[in-house]
């Protein structure tokens, strides 16, 4: 059957970034469409109507929401290439919880660093390298979060990778110096092509946070 | 090999019941240790540093924390008997999606419906019943959420049904006239023998609550 794969998804989001690498690794051919979020195309309010979020994979005319959900569905639709999830139950787990502690940890804090001064910002600060340090401690001395391959848990975390420089940048900090195994890692990941040509110019990532710093006030337009 | 399987637990915790559900549903055999969560066990400490919250499944001495992981552990250990997650990737993807929007909205709202008053506490009654409404729509005309037999969104959701009477006498409302469906799928459930054995009796939920009102301050004690 001719496969029909549309990812809606807006390019600076780590969650969208994720279902492009998992799409990447597998080789699918897809169709990619850019979202403005402040004009929601019809297609997305109807695919996503619970949470009218980006990013959306619609195959064969099925949608899949929620960006963890749509690399396991990836994972599981197109298993003869590139496994992403571990074999075993048990390290299937381990992949899991650390994917869902990056969801409920990393996105907000990492959003304060770069929208927050002040107290504000030195608290977010310091718990965004918490919860860094906390994630280069489960990578330990192996390649990739998985073991020898880059795999699930890899996907979930380096997207993040891109916005690095933003959050160094506005944050006034370096990840490199609190984390120097994880920016290894993060170099690792970007020699497999697929990796590197699924995310977006972390230059580009900063521009798009300043443009939104000013729309949120933060900066003077 | 002999399996060796301790859960840590709260017995009012929903999150907690899913595992025993699970466990249930396979018929795995497992030592219940009850934990106090004022005075948490070495074991609940070292099994699961980052959140230090119950549930933990600790299987041939391996924890495994974070109640959706365990009862997906569970399904793909115990793979033999009684499958919760459905079998095709599409359905897989929905019942994550599902459990995944229950984890992000019901338990803080459902919360706030037991310990809150006035404007904050109409305020969160409307958000539940949404919420449960949206639910009640995913479920359909079907028996259960998976179709015809009980599955993993259905061990995701069952044991909130054990704070709904807790819900409707501190939050002055009735489940079951707002979303009749929904009322009728409890009861459905509960036709079950693993599961109506695997969960506490609802009094003795809504004992426990009135218990912590008074411990937060909001009634007298």
């Amino acid at each position: 059957m001719a496969e029909k794969v549309i990812l809606l998804d807006l390019f600076a989001s780590m969650f969208g970034m994720r279902a492009r690498v998992a799409l990447a690794a597998k080789g699918v051919q897809y169709e990619y469409r850019e979202e403005d979020l402040r004009n929601k195309s019809q297609l997305l309010l109807q695919s996503n109507p619970v949470h009218k979020k980006i990013p959306v994979l619609i195959h064969n005319d099925k949608p899949v929401c929620e960006s963890l959900v749509i690399v396991e569905y990836i994972d599981e639709v197109w298993n003869q290439k590139y496994p992403l999830l571990p074999s075993h139950p048990y390290q299937r787990a381990q992949a899991r919880f650390w994917a869902d502690y990056i969801d409920k940890k990393l996105y907000a804090v990492g959003r304060m660093v770069w929208t927050k001064s002040g107290e504000e910002l030195e608290a977010a600060k310091k718990e965004f390298v918490e919860i860094l340090k906390q994630l280069e401690s489960e990578l330990g001395d192996k390649a990739f979060f998985g073991g020898e391959s880059f795999g699930f848990l890899d996907v979930a975390l380096v997207t993040y990778s891109t916005w690095f420089h933003t959050y160094e940048t506005c944050g006034g900090l370096s990840i490199g110096e609190h984390c120097p195994k994880l920016s290894e890692w993060v170099k690792r990941c970007l020699e497999i092509d697929f990796v590197s040509e699924s995310l977006p110019d972390p230059a580009k990532i900063y521009d798009f946070a300043l443009m939104l710093r000013k729309v949120f006030g933060i900066d003077a337009s």
